[in-house]
């Protein structure tokens, strides 16, 4: 493969190869789904307000210690990553109950948890992505149990700078998801991305949803809820 | 409460108060149910069986140094163990894929694992007993984390001992799940029961399944199977 051919096409992204055999580029796309791609749409302006705020998160991390894949933006659309080979679970970390955890552990919507709740979920399609524990994970040689307990770790000390940063521009973080890869070295990198569609956002003084709960849910004002997030974080529209 | 009067009703036991404040009478009942109580029938023969074979395991595993709540049989369907609270989880330990672990990891019935797998479910019938990590359970306040580490760390024992014991009986042990309860000081100690009903048995040359899921896939020789396993494990119908 050469420079500039499709690496990969997700849901929301697509993945370049560069002139760099190490580096790869990101393009947002404007598209929407949900419940594992049953609910689909598009959204004007989606993919350039994730790429910006995936921008400043991932910058934000990196500045506090958090190695992550991120490089640079490179277009409204496009960011340039470090290539890693994707670890097959999503990691969840959790503040406040809220979508399948109140179905798992009978909790109402928006109780606060005395901890935050991590979870590995097998990122599988077909089986509906469901949820793993350390033993699945090992059976399926999705990664080491070292490597299990560092994405808990990182988790958690993304959790923490996150929420700090939210708290000021009065968001509460309710949960999100990241994903994990391995660098060329075999090291482990934060990858992926960080926005409005994979994190749960409510307004610290109203509780009004600002993330992808509004589509899952045909709340409306889709993307309005992301710019306001990225106003928040003091991002422009374009890059 | 008085010596006599049922302290709990489950789908597959009784338990009554006796005049000793630290021990309860179980009585084994017939029923037999299944999908979370959806499917049931009467089992005649099937109380007798598992209280006997559930009476061989327990005082198996506590002559092998394995703490369990077994006093002694004291009928055909009844035995006698010490009161606990129960847990509410199930302690699940799987050598062979089969069961509801095909669908989460995408593995035919049948797959050996490489390692035993075990998986921690909060016994909540309205829920459908969902599968739980570290967190849920510390967040829903079911037990501590060493409590967790303890079970775990029991489970795996019971595994070994089991595994052994039906090896040299031409049974393969593919999963069970066990319950743990605190005694009245506070210590931790299987419970429940171990049987035809809480495990699955293969036999070793044929395959053949030996166990609950007769009734769940309507195979037909559901009490014969039962009645099997505890021939082989020596055991006699009549206490």
């Amino acid at each position: 493969m050469k420079a500039g051919e499709m690496l990969y096409e997700g849901k929301a992204k697509q993945l370049f190869l560069t002139e760099d055999p190490n580096v790869v580029r990101v393009k947002y796309k404007d598209s929407a789904t949900a419940f594992n791609g049953e609910k689909r749409a598009t959204l004007e302006g989606k993919g350039e307000l994730n790429n910006r705020i995936s921008t400043i998160f991932f910058q934000y991390l990196k500045d506090n210690g958090i190695r992550n894949h991120f490089i640079e933006p490179i277009s409204p659309l496009e960011q340039l990553v470090r290539k890693v080979e994707i670890i097959s679970l999503e990691v969840v970390v959790r503040n406040i109950v809220a979508g399948t955890l109140c179905k798992r552990i009978g909790l109402s919507e928006g109780t606060a948890l005395p901890r935050p709740v991590v979870e590995f979920y097998y990122k599988d399609d077909a089986l509906g992505d469901p949820l793993v524990n350390r033993d699945h994970i090992s059976a399926l040689n999705l990664a080491t149990p070292d490597q299990v307990a560092q994405m808990r770790e990182i988790a958690l000390k993304v959790n923490e700078l996150l929420k700090k940063l939210l708290a000021e521009l009065q968001i509460i973080l309710v949960d999100f998801k990241l994903e994990f890869g391995l660098d060329g070295e075999g090291k482990l990198l934060l990858a992926d991305e960080i926005s409005p569609d994979t994190c749960r956002f409510w307004d610290a003084g109203t509780g009004e949803k600002l993330d992808k709960d509004r589509f899952r849910r045909d709340l409306g004002q889709v993307v309005e809820a992301y710019q306001d997030i990225l106003n928040r974080l003091g991002g422009k529209k374009h890059v």
